[in-house]
């Protein structure tokens, strides 16, 4: 069965991104602090053409997030912080460049409709304004029975988690405080939606915790 | 030199205790769930006079976070959840019965004087009017040369943080959500105050993250 599975980095406090986030600054005032774990490893900076690097405990956990995917489901703010309807007149391609890092179909929860993004490596940007549910099913169809990454942020996040339809969880937590920002987990009530602690590891600047459907 | 060593539960969503405290729910609605990996333990059962029990990870990290105390610093809403003066008609002993499990002094953050009152077993609260350095002061003085343990809850934790007074923080994450109560992290801005992670210890339904001034 195509699992939806949630990766993502959480400050202590449980910020997601800072605050003041910008097309400029996407992740918010200090944000980038929640990821430095991930820019260390060795396997983040070959993604990303870049030589050199750590090979520490977070290594595997990068490994297996990536393995079987098909698919990306990611909300609005995350594709690109342009606020408003889309302007037919600019190409925005959100901050992703020409060549993103996924390599198969992205699914992008808007309530702007907007033609398919279509560039470089088979990166696709579909762009899904009827729902999750729908924006799911469109997903899991592309990823043709791989799994579907849910890459956030936080109200995608919390709109999945809410529907139970999330499967698997790896929150990754930075020991670190933003103060303020967008916090992972609010609107959800006092229960995880289904979803239990599976698998622990304690990696150099980030703890992961694998969270899975029992 | 005596330390300063805050110890506390919190949940994923970072709340230490839960939703309408009260004198007879003094954690909140759920609260007890963020202590249920300590109330399993054969350690915690044996302090309370309970048989049976497990141990696991947790145990160690227990029975560190007790030894080489010499005195305890709590809050006002720790003590006991009384609101407004103390009744000088009514010997409020908080929750804590007549043998407390502390066995050494116990200094309480309050804006109302009061006697100190003497129990049974070594235990003893004095009321501290006067702020936190105050109490950690006497404190300090009382455990004549070990450690003092910082007890809670939220807003002294937060009030010796913002001051950079706490040498160590064992933070014990429980997998769960409260949705709401009393936040362990407001009001420290973006910062740990000089603490950094030193140790993780994942154990049944927690983990245990070790913080130090370095």
């Amino acid at each position: 069965m195509s699992k939806l599975r949630l990766k993502i980095s959480m400050s202590l406090d449980g910020f997601v991104a800072g605050p003041n986030q910008s097309v400029e600054n996407p992740l918010g005032i200090g944000g980038m602090r929640i990821h430095e774990w991930a820019f260390a490893l060795e396997a983040w900076r070959a993604q990303h053409g870049l030589e050199g690097g750590e090979v520490n405990e977070s290594a595997q956990v990068m490994k297996e997030s990536v393995e079987n995917l098909g698919a990306t489901i990611m909300g609005r703010n995350m594709f690109g912080g342009h606020p408003g309807p889309w302007d037919p007149n600019k190409p925005w391609n959100g901050w992703w460049g020409e060549d993103p890092p996924y390599h198969h179909p992205v699914f992008v929860l808007t309530h702007h409709p907007r033609e398919t993004l279509v560039l470089e490596g088979g990166n696709s940007f579909t762009f899904v304004t009827d729902g999750i549910e729908s924006a799911l099913e469109q997903a899991q169809r592309a990823a043709r029975g791989k799994d579907v990454s849910l890459a956030g942020g936080a109200k995608a996040a919390q709109q999945y988690l809410k529907a139970d339809l999330v499967d698997e969880m790896e929150l990754s937590i930075a020991p670190t405080l933003l103060g303020s920002g967008e916090r992972l987990f609010e609107g959800l009530g006092d229960n995880l939606h289904g979803l239990e602690l599976v698998r622990t590891v304690a990696a150099p600047d980030v703890i992961h915790l694998k969270f899975a459907r029992q």
